[in-house]
């Protein structure tokens, strides 16, 4: 993967990241409230057969601010534990409006507060569904469930959300028991949920949408189809982003031959995670030196940034377009781009899906303190990023409005608040 | 790396272990007052020709109550950040106990904040130098250097903290203008500091030890020699990790013939994190489902545990024993061991040293309900997991004291904490 030396900004400029680098301070992640309600609209607007929700997954990023964003835009919410769930309800999206599809195995209790509150249950597994069933054993309440339909890129590779090296979803061997579960207890299966994270080649997507209908022809009372998320963006090299019309114009036909077939139109739902957020916030950090291992060596810039903002470059060798702010880039050099912790692996220019290895872009000359904009990091960025470590503060978040202000969404972490658990023994 | 079905617990046993988890609940680390000490005094122990420091490296595990064990026995702090600084100050430790060694470039004021308060700061680049010096020119103040000595056991490889593809650390071929730039300040260079994260091979620790030794030379001043950290725990088969008297044996001897070639008798200084907190410390997780993917799949384990817990199998594919408390080995079985994050990297068993790989281990028979311990986990687990991911809270911790008694030392996050630093847009 080539990085582009001096790659674009998605929104806003140079010159007003400046200003709110210099208004909020570094490291900062720099959200804009415009580039969230671009992508839900594209979101929203993809083809369907009888009828589409979007579901935004809110661990990418659970900030309250983009989750009113994208409740404003009428898109709902996938939570993927019963944390999130209350944290979707602190910010006010309507109970009725968000579906928990977790790997937590809940109290009977707790499932059932969550459903009386108008919450949406999603079953992943025979022991959530049999709780699930026991407690609305004759309601009418209808079932969910997510299905691991098999379908995964290889056997035992951990990206896969789906296939037998997951734990994801009800083995797609076990549909007669997770049938026979419910129907036991007077209740039906209403939606089916899969998951396979396909990435952007539409054959492969269309791959998980026929095997996913496949399955729903084994549920006769199905009437809502959940494909998900998994959406594809290259944060590198946009034209290689999923192109959500043309794949689910493919998914659209099957759904409407589907009906055809069977008499039966079926409801889409979509989980879009990255899809929603990578491209609508970056990272700003401060250079705050410059180091370099001689002739032979590496030129460094360290910044103010590390592993406790962004983790996805040295967990997955993800790559993230990285911009010097206000600089030309008529003379380039080549620089390692590090973290300020004290961890060999804080490195945010590592070798596409190799982290172990070390990269370097081309960057304008660099001084004490310039900012970088590290592009692309809305998705698991501040949301899975190794808080604390270094005992390093969590940073700020700011947010540019539709109307161009900015405004600060989240304050820095207090030192204090680091330690504020603890106990003396 | 085989895992050793059900691995004998360092400290403590199954029914006390299960006790403590009934008490504070699960996910919980459960440290160990006791294992701390003898850690503690084995570094103190080590072979040295004419003084030790042991300088804990706190970013292993910053807490309050591993801070105070250490400090009690005469263990002297490395803190990575001014954070770490101001954290290790706050939980009492005296600051002429405490050496910073950090990435981040500090404001001029905020350096000599720290030094006039009694802290030892040491300079790991260039323009740190040469703000140390600035601020302390012909006070007769020393000067401590971390120097990048070229030693690594690759060129790029992420997991050197020396060597060309290493930021940390002035580069040796610099030497000369650290010295120009101490002695125009009319400063001397008293400590050098290296660290080679060596592992467990004394051969290599022999040559680290006499490179430094090497540089040394160049600094006539010179009177005390840190050599960082990085002696190796192997966590799965204690048998091979370093053996500090021998290692140490050799390093002391070097010393002496260095004191007798040059008259000059060096001061040591070690910096050990995961040799004095790694075993002492296990995660205890419950087992939340069992699911699998048919005769040709995986069984999985499902903990109520996570990578926002414990993120080095996913980030380094570090091997942990696991051990299902309260169950014989007479009938084992292979499990996949994951966590309860939405995320298909969340396995704590994967192949050693490649996370994208699941790996299996063997386990007796495992029921909802049961308890495992995770062990190895005391250094770089709860200080570098990847905290609030699916909005999931920091857990609790536990520590078993020296007199058998055990206590909380950190309280489980509130769920409206990781939301108090938000403001609405």
């Amino acid at each position: 993967m080539k990085h582009h030396p001096q790659p674009p900004l998605p929104f806003t400029t140079d010159s007003q990241l400046s200003v709110i680098a210099r208004t909020y301070g570094t490291p900062l992640f720099v959200h804009s409230e415009e580039s969230y309600l671009r992508y839900g609209r594209e979101a929203l607007d993809i083809p369907n057969a009888f009828g589409l929700a979007v579901r935004y997954a809110m661990k990418s990023n659970p900030h309250s601010a983009i989750l009113k964003i994208f409740d404003r835009l009428g898109i709902h919410i996938d939570a993927s534990s019963s944390y999130e769930v209350r944290r979707a309800l602190a910010a006010g999206i309507a109970p009725g409006k968000i579906m928990l599809t977790g790997q937590e195995t809940l109290q009977p209790q707790h499932v059932g507060e969550l459903v009386e509150k108008g919450v949406i249950y999603c079953c992943t597994s025979l022991t959530q569904l049999k709780i699930y069933c026991e407690l609305f054993a004759g309601s009418g309440q209808g079932v969910s469930i997510r299905v691991n339909p098999g379908l995964g890129s290889g056997h035992n590779n951990r990206t896969n959300t789906a296939g037998p090296a997951a734990s994801f979803g009800i083995w797609r061997d076990y549909v007669p028991q997770a049938i026979e579960i419910a129907s036991g207890h007077g209740l039906k299966i209403t939606r089916i949920h899969t998951h396979v994270g396909s990435g952007s080649d539409w054959k492969i997507w269309e791959k998980a949408a026929s095997m996913t209908l496949g399955i729903v022809q084994e549920f006769p009372d199905v009437t809502i189809v959940n494909l998900g998320g998994g959406y594809k963006i290259d944060r590198m090299d946009p034209e290689k982003s999923i192109d959500l019309q043309s794949v689910f114009s493919i998914i659209k036909r099957d759904f409407e031959t589907f009906a055809r077939e069977t008499g039966r139109e079926l409801y889409l739902e979509i989980e879009p995670g990255t899809y929603l957020s990578a491209n609508s916030s970056l990272l700003l950090a401060s250079v705050n030196d410059l180091v370099d291992t001689g002739a032979h060596g590496y030129r460094f810039i360290k910044t103010d940034a590390s592993m406790t903002e962004l983790l996805r470059p040295m967990t997955y060798g993800a790559q993230h377009p990285i911009r010097l702010l206000g600089k030309s880039g008529d003379t380039l050099r080549n620089y390692v781009v590090v973290g300020c912790c004290c961890e060999s692996g804080d490195i945010f220019t590592v070798k596409e899906g190799d982290p172990e290895t070390v990269d370097t872009v081309e960057l304008p000359e660099a001084d004490i303190g310039d900012t970088l904009a590290i592009m692309g990091a809305g998705a698991y960025g501040i949301a899975m990023s190794a808080k604390n470590y270094n005992s390093r503060p969590i940073c700020a978040e700011a947010m540019i409005r539709s109307d161009g202000s900015h405004v600060l969404i989240s304050r820095r972490q207090k030192l204090e608040e680091l330690w504020a658990r603890e106990f003396p023994v």
